[in-house]
């Protein structure tokens, strides 16, 4: 199967930032010309996409998501951290089942596929359904097993994370890592055992970091060091780690994730919604530290746009710092994209339009009011632009949404399913 | 002329808040009705429209645009302000005329209507052509002369202020205001001439007031007053002012803003990018000032999206105060609408969904993948939806906005006509 998407201003999002106008030509999944269209080899191609001018980028990749929590959308906004974790989220999780966490899942895939994300990273529970919806999906994913035993279940937790790695070896698209929850729900020694089978299974560590205040201060009380710190003392940052959050971090903590390549997974709007605070990116960045950013869950966000986090990471650290040159907008997108596929260790394979990559590419249509006049494309997909434009979304080739349709299920039934199955976990 | 609209979520932004399921009846540009479908009046309605369980809520109020500079969104992006302006904005605006004013405007207002914005607050320069561009396209709109004397222009400045009232007079839904642009473009003299000019019209004066803090500081510094304090030492304060950015303001201009009546124009988009900073808005709330939103113009935003700037100054105080509770969603909706209204003095005639108000009135549809499920939808308007939902806008009854297509003008045109002019500002 040969595609050739034509007539595209490309934004490669390679590490020399090009863009140009020209073609990209996909054999079998795998890019293997992007130019103009002059120089494009001869290739008889299966199917011609006619990007008319329009943007062809690299998918967006959601480096911290919890998907099944889009059965949650909407169901406690406004209200304190604690509240709406006791009162609201953690009385409804307890009821969950796998079937429950498979059709949040899909409705999740189907949200990610329109809004032009490619490849995302989960923590949660019931991991092989989320595993199975990805695969379902064809959406590329890294999906980690959450792991905590305060309430005395990290070993049964510890055996599930261990188990998944079998269970997703024959999925096209799906890896599996390991996601120690957070200092504040992990023992020391969990997070060692955590690191060991991380470790064992070559794989990454998935973990929330500092996304509080109260959370980070609580740790410095409890350990006399910072959640990195502490990770740190314990040898877990000798393993590849992806930090979510880290809203509080300090400078020593920031000089540690750049000396251990820690990724952090920066999720500007969940922090904003919830009162957590604005994570110092630019700063981060200038420390050399590899940031992505997320949507996080839809309980706290509450969509999955990345295109809406894309914009907001980059504005946000202009406005608190006073500085508009900061985060332009060649680096919003590579936070959105290259960077997130450095972040899941993934980068060799996918995150950027170069030959050799996974054809993980989607296309914007910038025929709309908000791209006139043609003054910037890059520009106006970062500060104008809308995910409403996504025209396609393919994956390692295949088109997993096109023309206002995805094209792996009936939106209908998982509309139907996942409102079925929220209204189960609603009452009483 | 009658309009039933049906199968409605009607989000009224009334002073309880009312939402309901019903209809909304129009007759003659004005809402006769609001209730539940089998309470409602028998009337023969010209037009039914089926909300189909949608939202049906007041068309967004922009209180603070320069429509005019659509033609140079994305044109100087991720520059420092004073570069922006002397490098970028200010000569590309030198070569402005009143055909490229007019058509700049005829793209705003088509995006204005398709992101269901129906009322809109402008000040720029050619006026006439942009009142003209409101008048063609059904839009409401208060449109202020810039009037600054800086460069020794003021006295003609004002006398173009003076004739805009006259070419106005019998255009449907426009108004006139006075501009005096801000502290360090007026001079105290000017800012008391226009202060008068207004109160002898009867209108608004609508002012940029301490967006950025160097702003701020060298108003202190000059006059030994914050531009606020300045203002009413001046007497400015005693007429209804709408004060746009308010960044800096100290609690002690809040307290005079309060006690004069004074409404916010809060550009919290456009003050992120420019990296002006993030202003107090939940204090200001707290202290009984009327606060609406706005778009500022796309040259710094870069779109007229109020559905984004909603979400934003909710999110921003939630975050920035580290208080989730702050900025609820309801009244998140009613700064974007009825305060909106009142800001601009038009609360009597529009801003909610109330019997007697004219109808200037949004359909969303929400059968999106973002509102699953349909927990709460007045939330997943404000924290989970898109202006790309906007299905319906209509003003005074007349519809300008539907099925993606605006009904004042050939798109295609307007695009065209603004990207030729826009071309001819960036040419040397």
């Amino acid at each position: 199967m040969n595609i050739c998407i034509k007539n595209g201003f490309i934004i490669t999002a390679d590490s020399n930032d090009t863009c140009m106008e020209g073609c990209v030509i996909i054999e079998n999944g795998v890019i293997t010309y992007v130019g103009s269209q002059e120089s494009a080899p001869e290739t008889a191609a299966d199917r011609t996409i006619d990007a008319c001018g329009g943007i062809v980028m690299p998918g967006f990749v959601d480096t911290h998501t919890h998907v099944p929590m889009n059965l949650l959308r909407g169901y406690a906004d406004d209200m304190a951290l604690m509240d709406w974790l006791q009162n609201s989220i953690w009385p409804a999780e307890a009821k969950l089942t796998g079937e429950a966490v498979y059709w949040g899942s899909m409705l999740a895939m189907a949200e990610l596929a329109a809004a032009g994300v490619t490849c995302f990273s989960d923590m949660y529970n019931f991991n092989e359904q989320i595993a199975k919806a990805a695969d379902d999906s064809g959406l590329r994913a890294l999906i980690a097993t959450a792991v905590l035993d305060a309430d005395g279940q990290g070993e049964r937790r510890l055996q599930k994370a261990a188990e998944l790695f079998d269970y997703v070896k024959d999925f096209r698209r799906v890896n599996a890592a390991v996601g120690p929850h957070a200092e504040y729900t992990v023992s020391p020694e969990m997070f060692v055992k955590a690191a060991d089978l991380a470790a064992q299974k070559g794989c990454r560590i998935h973990v929330h970091i500092s996304e509080t205040r109260g959370e980070h201060d609580d740790c410095v009380a409890r350990h006399g060091k910072t959640p990195i710190g502490l990770l740190h003392s314990l040898g877990v940052t000798d393993l590849p780690v992806m930090a979510a959050h880290c809203v509080w971090v300090s400078d020593d903590d920031i000089a540690v994730m750049a000396e251990k390549n820690m990724s952090v997974l920066s999720c500007p709007g969940s922090n904003l919604k919830l009162g957590s605070g604005i994570a110092r990116v630019a700063k981060m960045l200038e420390a050399g530290v590899n940031v992505s950013c997320a949507t996080d869950g839809a309980a706290s966000n509450n969509n999955l746009s990345m295109m809406e986090e894309m914009t907001l990471i980059s504005l946000l650290q202009k406005g608190v710092n006073q500085e508009p040159t900061l985060l332009p907008a060649k680096t919003a997108v590579r936070i959105a994209t290259i960077n997130g596929a450095k972040a899941l260790g993934l980068d060799a394979l996918t995150g950027s339009i170069e030959a050799g990559k996974q054809a993980d590419i989607v296309v914007i249509d910038t025929s709309g009011i908000r791209y006139c006049p043609k003054t910037n494309l890059l520009h106006h997909l970062v500060y104008s632009g809308s995910d409403a434009d996504v025209a396609l979304t393919m994956v390692g080739g295949e088109i997993v949404y096109e023309n206002g349709r995805i094209t792996f299920g009936d939106i209908n039934e998982i509309k139907a399913k996942a409102s079925e199955y929220a209204e189960k976990l609603f009452s009483a």
